[in-house]
């Protein structure tokens, strides 16, 4: 999924760039090498496979083959370009002209032969010095999340009295599909969840061919990707008359989702928010079946800091954008999972999944 | 973009993993650690992310976290399966238990983080000894591919005479999608390029607002996926009055594609596939807007061996599935690029991307 030419002014781009420069000043790195698509993206504004970059706090150098040279000439505006040279050689002539010492790499996205290549030649695996402005949204990247939202809480609206018995989970997931293009989404932000049945009961499940069947339980993870920034958001209900397992389990949900929406606000921990939420499904005796985190940060990444698990450190701050997700699955029995996606605001949250 | 559960027989699956002890033997491996989605899925029938494996000649093991145990459980019969116990740890256990001594990973699927880690418990980056079997396809793979390529080439005589002045880039790769989909399709096979005007001379342009003018080129580089396996076709045509200019690099094109499909036959190198239609191209005289390698192999992954590009000694052998995509862009003016996919045979080759 490639975003196209951006409509972003250059100047948000050179901004990220100079603020990048303060960040290297403070962790006293002299530079860093960036490899993942969303990295370069929200330095450059230009999203593309194929392509590498090395900042410094002054300049950041485009590595890329001939194939992308007229792309990322032309949309990478500001950065300095090294077309169609070995990579390793590339890297290592920066680092000698420019006296480098300090030089980090994510060793979470290089993969390991170019890691191995690069540390010879000086890098060392850094933590990602991006991490800390990616968590704060700006506010041309909140105007897209907000867009993205709005359009998953208003398609999950639409589609919910459109649901009929028979209905595989694939055209449910590809009805979504359709329904976010059309509202302005450029197009899914993950693999959407359809499922029906006991399929509710497996966190990840592949929507396919099972139909639904009358009085039986259904679950959507649904998001949207508007520009390069997603949405994420579930919605769980008993299609047909509701038993009182369900009815019971969903309301233990819905209270584990508001306890831990209640506690989003400046200066709390993502492990906060989680025990929050999972202290709920605990006491009501389903702990051992909320086998996931409580949440994530949502950006250009589907899942991106913070993180909303136990003993995550994470301080929520304003204009972090996370899910709250707690979830109960019943071993091919069924399953719950209430989803939103949030801001900090100044001194409490703000829900952008709503339609 | 995940695959639902498999309707191929277990037994597939399980043939492929006693074969893969074959190779094990010949490259005298004890085991091999599997980190790649197409990898994994490829020997057990489990397509998702957050799961990894071991395999030796008799067992594979999957590790997986208890988010994904039901579904790992159920999709991949035959295996053996490590939940929710830290991955070094459990690679590190099994290791000390079978006594293995020599074992691999694949340094350009695992990112570095882990590799390091692994590399101390005592693997090392390896070639990968699934690349030998998967580079050939059976049957079943075989009936995917061909459906994959023929809706492909559907679709494209389907769009061609829909094409109107004022449709923007986007909305052209929607209505393709839509209509993979309306055939069967279960989706794209990758991120869809339609090119109008100056940006067909972009090999890798990203569709975005610009409207089609009367009188300009247009180029769609296509393909769809049938189960795991994908196609890839591309077109290049001048709608409304064709200039002389784009005729003239046109033939040029497709006589370097002509010249490049002959070749394909058992005992030739993607070198030799690739030094075909480079030759025509650079003695049209456009060797050097030709930038990128003539082709690819098409499977689970859209880009995997053989590789035909200069100087590839991957040696060509039947029910390999592979493109030839030469191409001539000018940059600011037009480009052109013709692909089809095709099977090598016997004594030759066969088009797979024919309506």
């Amino acid at each position: 999924m490639r975003i196209p030419k951006e409509s972003l002014s250059p100047a948000i781009f050179r901004e990220r760039r100079d603020r990048l420069g303060g960040v290297f000043e403070r962790k006293k790195l002299d530079a860093y090498f960036f490899s993942s698509v969303s990295d370069l993206y929200y330095l450059t504004g230009f999203h593309s496979e194929g392509f590498y970059g090395l900042a410094t706090a002054k300049d950041t150098w485009l590595f890329a083959s001939a194939l992308l040279a007229g792309q990322v000439r032309e949309n990478a505006p500001g950065c300095r370009f090294v077309i169609g040279k070995r990579l390793s050689v590339a890297v290592a002539d920066l680092v000698k002209k420019h006296r480098l010492k300090r030089i980090g790499f994510d060793p979470d996205q290089l993969n390991f032969r170019l890691g191995d290549v690069l540390r010879k030649k000086g890098l060392a695996p850094h933590p990602n010095p991006l991490e800390e402005l990616r968590i704060i949204k700006g506010e041309e990247e909140l105007i897209r999340l907000r867009k993205a939202c709005q359009i998953t809480a208003q398609t999950v609206d639409w589609i919910k009295p459109r649901v009929r018995a028979g209905m595989t989970e694939k055209s449910l997931a590809w009805a979504i599909e359709r329904e976010f293009v059309r509202r302005g989404a450029h197009g899914v932000g993950f693999d959407l969840i359809a499922a029906v049945g006991a399929n509710t009961s497996l966190p990840h499940h592949i929507p396919g061919e099972t139909p639904l069947k009358p009085n039986s339980p259904v679950l959507f993870d649904i998001g949207c990707r508007v520009g390069a920034y997603r949405s994420d958001l579930t919605r769980s209900f008993f299609f047909g008359k509701i038993t009182s397992n369900y009815r019971r389990v969903y309301r233990v949900v819905e209270s584990a989702q508001r306890a831990g929406i209640e506690t989003v606000r400046p200066g709390v921990t993502g492990g906060q928010v989680d025990a929050a939420t999972r202290g709920v499904i605990t006491k009501a005796g389903y702990g051992r079946t909320f086998v996931h985190s409580t949440g994530h940060g949502v950006g250009i990444d589907i899942h991106e800091p913070p993180w909303i698990r136990p003993k995550s450190s994470d301080v929520l701050a304003p204009n972090m954008i996370l899910t709250v997700e707690p979830g109960i699955y019943l071993a091919g029995r069924f399953g719950v999972r209430i989803e939103d996606t949030l801001r900090v605001t100044a001194d409490g949250h703000e829900r952008l999944t709503r339609p």
